[in-house]
Parts: C-alpha cells; structure tokens; sequence
C-alpha cells in the first residue's frame, strides 16, 4: 500500500465527474480507478454512494471487481442532515454501507454558507460533523472531512472556520481537507491560511480548483505550508476551469521537491496512464498538459533544436522519460538544418549536407504556399525519401478523379467518387460512395488498389482537418488539409494544400495511402 | 496609450506561434494584434523580422494597415551574432527597419548556453548585448532585452546571470525581462531570485512558461517581487506547455490585486476576444480556461443553482460580467431565456415568453448537433424572424443541386455546381464554375437569382471557416461551416452544420444570400 505519510489523493471519479461532457458508466469508472491505482495514488474517491445510484453501483461492484494495489477507496458523501441523528440519517447509511475503507465527508465551513445555503445554525453545523465523523469512525471506516469553501470561510470569519476544523479533528477526522471551492485564490494568501490552520494541530489537505489558473501553484504552496494530503483530478478534469491537475502536482512534488510517493517506474508510466483516461472518457486531451500532454516535451524553433543537437537538457526541465513523455521535434517554418537533419535521424535517414539544404528550402517553399509538416510527419517522411531517392517514386500513378456530391429533391445529400489510375502495369477505374467528398474518394482508391494490395483493408482514415488559409492581397484563400489515418499497428497524418478543398483533400489522401503501403512493406526503390 | 508604469506585454504572435499546429497567415497576426489592442494591452511583440519571411512582411503591412489605439508593436530579435559588429549584422539591420517602436533582443544570460549553444565566451556574450542594445537605441527605438533561461542560468551561476541584467540596462535597456525559458520553475524560488535581481537596480520583467503548470503563479510571484512588465500569450498558447495565458494573469492582476492595467470595459470585453482569437488561429478553445472558458463560470444545475439564485458570490469567485463570460454575451448551449430576449431585443424583435422559451429550446437543440450562434448572428435572427413569423419563410426554395470537381489528365482541377430552385413563381436551373465546391455553389446561386434580384451582384463571400466537430461514442463527426459575407455597407455571418462538407456549407450559402436579400430591402411577411 502506498505510504500513509503523505496522501495522493484522487477525486477524478467524483469531482472531475462533474465536469462538463463527462459521462462515465461504472465499467469505465471501474477502468479508470484501475489506472490510477497503477499509477501507485493513495486513495481513489469512487463517488457519491446513495446520491448518485450509478456510484453506489460502483462501490458494489468494486468489491469484487477492483483489485487495488496501492490504494484505498473513499466514499464521498455529506454530514448528516440538520434535525436527524446521523445513525439515522439514509444518506450516511449509504456510506456504511459502500464498504469503502474510508469515507470522505464534505461539510460547510463558511458561515454564510451554513445560514443560507443549509438554513441552519453555526452550532448545529459543528453537531453535524461532530455526530456524523464520530458516528463513521464508530462503525469502522477512516474518515476525512473536506471543509468546503474553507479559505472564503476563513477570510470571513477565521474563529469559525477554524472551530470546524477542530470539531472534526476532535471527532476522529484523520485528515481535514481545506477546498478552494470556487477557486479564487491564490497562493501567497492560501499558504498563510494554511499556516495559520496548522495551529490547530490538525493533520491537513488541500484541494484547490483552477479558475484563477493557481490550482497546482495553490496546492503545492499548502503542501509547503504544512498540508500532507493532495486533492486533485486526473488531466485537470472537473467543473467549470477544472480541478488541480493531479499528475501536474504529482511530477512537481517528486521531481522538483523530491518527494518519494509513487515508485520510479509508475510516474514514468503516467503519460500513458494520462492518455488512457482520455480513451476512457472520451474527452480530447489537452496537448498542451504539462508532463503529459503531447506537446510537453515537443521543440519546434530551430532556434531550439541546434542546441537540443548539444545537450537535451539545454531546453528542457526535466528528462522526458521521467514520466513516459517522448521528446518530439517538429519540423515549421521556424526550422533551420538542424531540425531537418535531427528529424531525419529520428525517421532512421542520414542526409548529406546538400540533401538538407535542398529539403530545408523545399520545406520552407512549400510551406510559404501552406503546407505544414509539423503536424505531418508521414508527408515529411515522403519528401525525405524522395530527396535521398534523387526523385518521385509512388506504387501507383493517377490519371484523374471526379467527385460529384448532390442534394436531391427529397432532401438526400450523396457523395460518388470516381478515380482513373495505372498500377503494376495496369489501368483501373473504381467508384466509390460516401457521406462526403473526401469520404467518397477514399473509397473510390481502396476499390481500385485492394486487389493489388490487400493490406489496405486495414488502413482507416481517421482525422480529417481543414483550414481556410487567407491569401494576401490579391491571391487567392487556399485550403489546408490534415488527414490522420492508421492501419492495426498505428497512426500517420500527412497533408495536402490547394484553392480547391477537394484537391487538397486528395493530395493529403494519397500521401495517406502511399505511407500506408510503405508501413505494410511495398517499398519504393 | 496604455500606461507605461506597468506593462502587459503580449508575445502571442511570436512566441505564441511557436505552438504546434499554429501557423498564422500575415493577414491572421494583423487580425489578432487589432484584437489584443482592444484588450488594452501595452505591448504587442509581431515577430521576428529578417529571420521569418512572414514577420518582414508583418511589420511592413503594420505600418499601413495597423492602426493602434493602446498597443506598441514590439519586434523580437536576437543580439548580434559574436565576432560582427552590431551595425553590420543583418538581422540586426532587420529590426531597425521594421520601423517598430520597441525592439524587443533575446540574449543568453546561461553561462552554458552561452558556452555551447552559441560557442563564444562569456564577455563576448556580454559585449553582444552591450553593443547591440547600445546600438539600437542610438538608433531612436526603444529597448527591451529577454534574458533567456534566466533562472536556470541564475541557479547555475548568479553572478554571470546578475552581469548580463547590469549589461544590458547599463547599455540602455528599459526592461530586462527575466525568462523562465524551460518553464522548470515553482513560485516561491522564481519570486526569490527576482528579489534577488532587483538589487541590480535594472526595471525586471517576467517570462513564464508552464511546464510545472505554474506560468501564471510564477508571474505574478515576480510581480510581488517587483517586476512591473509580464509577458504572455492569448489563451495559453506557446511551445510544450505554452506561455502564461495572458488573460489569466491580467484578470488577477486586475480583479484580485487591483491593478489597474486596462479600462474595465475592456476587461469585461476580454472572453469574446479570447474567442475571436481561437477563430483566427482555428485553435479549438479550451473551454476549461480560467475566466474566458465556455465553463469557466458554468455550474452544474442541482447543488449551486438554488444557492446562486440566494446570492451568486456563493459560489463565483468574481463576477463573470467583469470579464465578459455572462450569458449576456454569447448564445450559447448555456443560454437560457434572458439571453435569448436580450439578444432579440438587441436585434429589434419583442418576444413573447412563448416564443424565448421556444427559440431557446430550438438553439440548444441545435447547439447539440454543432451549430454556434456566437460567430453567426445573421443565422441567429433568421431562427428569431422564424420564431417570430411562426413559420420559415425564404426568398427562394432549393429543389436540388449538385456539385462536381474533377482532376483532368493533364492536372488541371476544376469545379462545377448546377442549382435548381424556385423564386417568384418560375422554375430556374443554373449553373456556376468555380476554383472550389463552395465557389462553384455560390456562383450557381448567383447566376440563378441575379435576374430576379440584381442587389445580389453586390453580395461576396470573404471568409469561409470550416471545423470538424469530432462525436461522441459511436456518433460520426460533424462539419461546421462558418461563412462570412459582405455587401457594399457591412458584413454578416452564418452557419451550417451536416456530416457532409459541401451540405455544411451549402447550408451557410443559402442563409447568406437571403440575409443579405434582406438587408437589400426584399422583405419575407
């Protein structure tokens, strides 16, 4: 089990749950809290039991199905309702009943918040955490107290936010939790807020929202102020600008502050782990992420990347391996040399000098005219091969194409594509249907070279980007396409440009298939 | 102008371009540098003149086409290269003639970087900045210097790093910017080297990137440290993990510290900036963004609505009218009725209760499927002149159309549509050529009405915007089609969203020839 010293604490299944778009059924929740157990966290806050039918389902199931390494579950739940003695209380029950190692309860800690949003008394607030820890600690299970909107609270009235805290610890709440509920603050004043509530001699956490873009700042300022239990959610999941980025701080407090709370070898899976949570719910992750996203680590200024050539650690903070991260180079129109001649070597090429100053001017042309190979490195691999071959060379030759898209008088849109093309010798034509233009020729090409190639079966368009680029004065828009495709084995995204959308539709399309063909083994010589 | 006592400096163009995926055309910068001169800021760093083709020409268009109400262009460069002398490089030369009032050099203030990435010694480093600085501003442009990896540098050497802050302020630079190149810095030791570099005297500014997430905590750590200039970037963006989101720092500088850096109806002007930046880039926003996110203020229906209608501070942390993210604003999948009456009544339609409750209930559904209203307004009121008329009435109705584009054997792609609809009691079919699908589309329509309606001549489609909306489980992506229009007095803008591209955005043709049939005078009772 992980070390109770200090608490990684997960709250993605219940708090980052209320994010926007997000909608988890138990069987991804269950994959979830597998994923962050792996990552070696201390405690996973499966949900709301009893309020929330779908998470009394989970605890249920958990029982049998979670099979937890390294951490222990916790149940969310509130304090007892004013009025009613918490043995009594269904919702507390609930709780008891999740059989959930420990149990979490989120209680009111700004007065205004007892008097207008419970309508109740500050007196019979403290009676409700006292009765409800104490009741909970009595049946067995480890409670923490989450003291909601702690820091407004305090700044309002220090006595009584500090007199709940108190109240829980005395009642047996191992941990109270200060939250940053609306997320207003920042970290100079949250630390001292800390500081000052460590006098109570409670064991404290934090548990900071992001919406003045503080929430890792704020969590790690209260961990310096005397907090040893971290509250946050994976990939920054959560309610309006999100709860703190649970892997962000992890890396920060292991890395930088060199704190020992997952083994070597699990943060340096947390990229992967970060990535498989985004499969799970489906939410299109931040590439930007610190650590994680897929950008973290990617150098694209040439300016960087003579220097990369010397020593990595030149322009990065930390080794991207640490944390399962790859460093990438890309290749723009800021790149000089030696970001072509690194990226060659990374595709397995050794250019000669010329042969990079050719690509390096071919690169920048073509990219005046809007092509971008940054984020095509299929394309790129293409001009590469063709420079170190001296010339074009392709399996297949395209005599014309003709797509016809129509909306017909009862409403239906169709989509045919037509392609004339010459291959191993011969001359095929195939047609092919779809619910677009760019989809109808991706099928009119498969009928035509599946016989020759029956790998293409495997090849799947799956990303389609476009981009209107505005010409200057005079000259005319042209249109950008991304097309992402990948067969069982991966992904490579290659692009086309050109006025007519359709034709750079095509460009990119049959660099796609040509790529797809290299990766299935017909190689080019 | 903007104050200059404290200075919001915004590097979106330059260092924000180096995001991937980010690629901005001339016209692209000069759109966004107009938008953040609305914003207030006091800087607004264009490029790289000399060293990217594109910026040469930025800042040659600039001088003509961009008029600034608050902002200084700043041009970004580097010191001159080791050995030549600061008049004779011609990069040097570059920023001189891009004619911009502040030029903003990067110079290694790392003793390693100094040592292996730019192979020269340390006085000559320091001789580079020297001169350089020096010789600009004999020149007549003022001087800022970044000192690049700064912190890292300082680590490693203090006094080296102390020298080139002395340097390059004794040679006349205004600000030195201290930068947080690799963005490996946590607030307090960023804040404590600052305060140990103010003992030099020199003006500071910071630099940050968010690596550790911390950009915003560690800029406004070296703001209470004493920097009085903050370099950022529009919505995050940047390499790796990006650049301190601008706007986020300058709404807590503003709403938290009360710095007054830009007028409040600028502020409050800030979340529909941050969008129409994100058109521009075509970068999909981040709806989790601190204040200028679509669920920046947006709370779950249940638990806080009943609380907010009690007092809405409950739970916000500032109001979000201050920064222009009320449902006052936008449109949106989060509008209710009082933004839907308030837009109508903004366009000059009373509705009844019925009929807000009705349209409401339409544009979420629509908003569901895709559509956006906040970036179409002419698609906004037909649905209001529906919702009002009681039925959907239209100048002409499509029977059928069909669009054809095909690559010949010779290479050259042309495109053709045949429209056939009714207007006026006759039956017309018409054909339109094109260099694109859309074109031909839109030169069929023309063709067909500009008999009946010769307004329609004035009529021009100048901006066309596509975005593939990916599905959720199981249901396909969709495409987004924005187009703009214009006529001789004005421009209007519409929307259409279908699997098919071409339906998409034969969808936003048609709405953009009856608006501006409308706004000829042709009115639908």
């Amino acid at each position: 089990m992980a070390d109770d010293r200090f608490h990684v604490y997960d709250t993605t299944l219940r708090d980052g749950a209320q994010q926007e778009g997000l909608n988890l059924t138990v069987a991804d929740k269950l994959a979830v809290a597998r994923l962050m157990d792996s990552l070696g966290v201390g405690f996973i806050e499966g949900g709301w039991p009893g309020a929330n039918p779908k998470d009394t389902e989970f605890f249920r199931r958990a029982q049998t199905e979670l099979d937890l390494k390294h951490a222990q579950l916790a149940a969310f739940g509130a304090t007892r309702r004013a009025g009613v003695k918490a043995a009594d209380d269904p919702l507390v029950a609930a709780l008891r009943e999740s059989a959930a190692p420990v149990v979490t309860l989120v209680a009111k800690s700004h007065d205004r918040h007892v008097e207008l949003a419970l309508r109740t008394s500050l007196q019979e607030n403290l009676a409700m955490i006292r009765d409800t820890v104490s009741h909970l600690r009595a049946e067995g299970q480890r409670v923490f107290l989450d003291a909601e909107h702690f820091f407004d609270g305090y700044k309002r009235n220090p006595d009584y936010a500090l007199e709940v805290v108190r109240t829980a610890a005395e009642a047996g709440a191992d941990v109270v939790v200060l939250c940053d509920t609306n997320g207003g603050m920042l970290p100079d004043e949250l630390g001292e807020i800390v500081s000052a509530t460590a006098a109570v001699g409670a064991r404290l956490g934090i548990h900071c929202h992001d919406d003045t873009g503080c929430a890792v700042a704020n969590s790690m300022a209260a961990v310096k102020a005397g907090a040893t239990h971290v509250q946050g959610c994976a990939n920054n999941y959560g309610e309006r600008a999100g709860n703190a980025n649970l892997f962000t701080v992890l890396a920060n407090l292991q890395l930088k502050w060199g704190y020992d709370l997952v083994p070597p070898a699990a943060l340096a899976d947390m990229t992967r782990i970060a990535h498989a949570i985004s499969e799970i719910t489906n939410v299109t992750p931040n590439s930007h992420a610190p650590y994680t996203g897929v950008s973290a680590f990617a150098h694209k200024a040439g300016l960087h990347a003579s220097a990369i050539k010397v020593d990595p650690n030149l322009y990065q903070h930390i080794d991207p391996a640490l944390v399962g991260n790859d460093m990438r180079m890309l290749v723009s129109d800021m790149a000089g040399r030696a970001s072509v001649e690194l990226k060659g070597r990374e595709l397995g090429y050794e250019l000669t000098s010329d042969q990079s100053r050719n690509l390096v001017e071919h690169v920048k042309g073509l990219e005046a005219k809007g092509y971008t190979f940054e984020a095509a490195d299929a394309s790129f691999e293409l001009l590469l091969r063709d420079t170190v071959n001296g010339e074009r060379k392709r399996h297949f030759s395209v005599e014309s194409w003709r797509v016809i898209v129509e909306r017909r008088p009862d409403g239906e849109v169709v989509g045919e594509a037509t392609v004339k093309l010459h291959a191993k010798g011969e001359r095929i034509i195939a047609t092919g249907e779809g619910n677009g233009p760019v989809n109808a020729l991706d099928r009119a090409v498969r009928h035509a070279l599946e016989t020759i190639y029956p790998e293409l079966a495997a090849l799947e368009l799956i990303d389609y980007k476009v981009r209107i680029l505005e010409g200057t004065h005079g000259t005319e828009a042209v249109t950008r396409v991304l097309i992402t495709s990948s067969d069982a084995t991966g992904e490579w995204a290659t692009v086309g440009v050109d006025e007519n959308i359709i034709e750079a539709s095509w460009q990119a399309l049959e660099q796609a298939v040509t790529y797809g063909l290299l990766r299935a083994g017909h190689d080019l010589t």
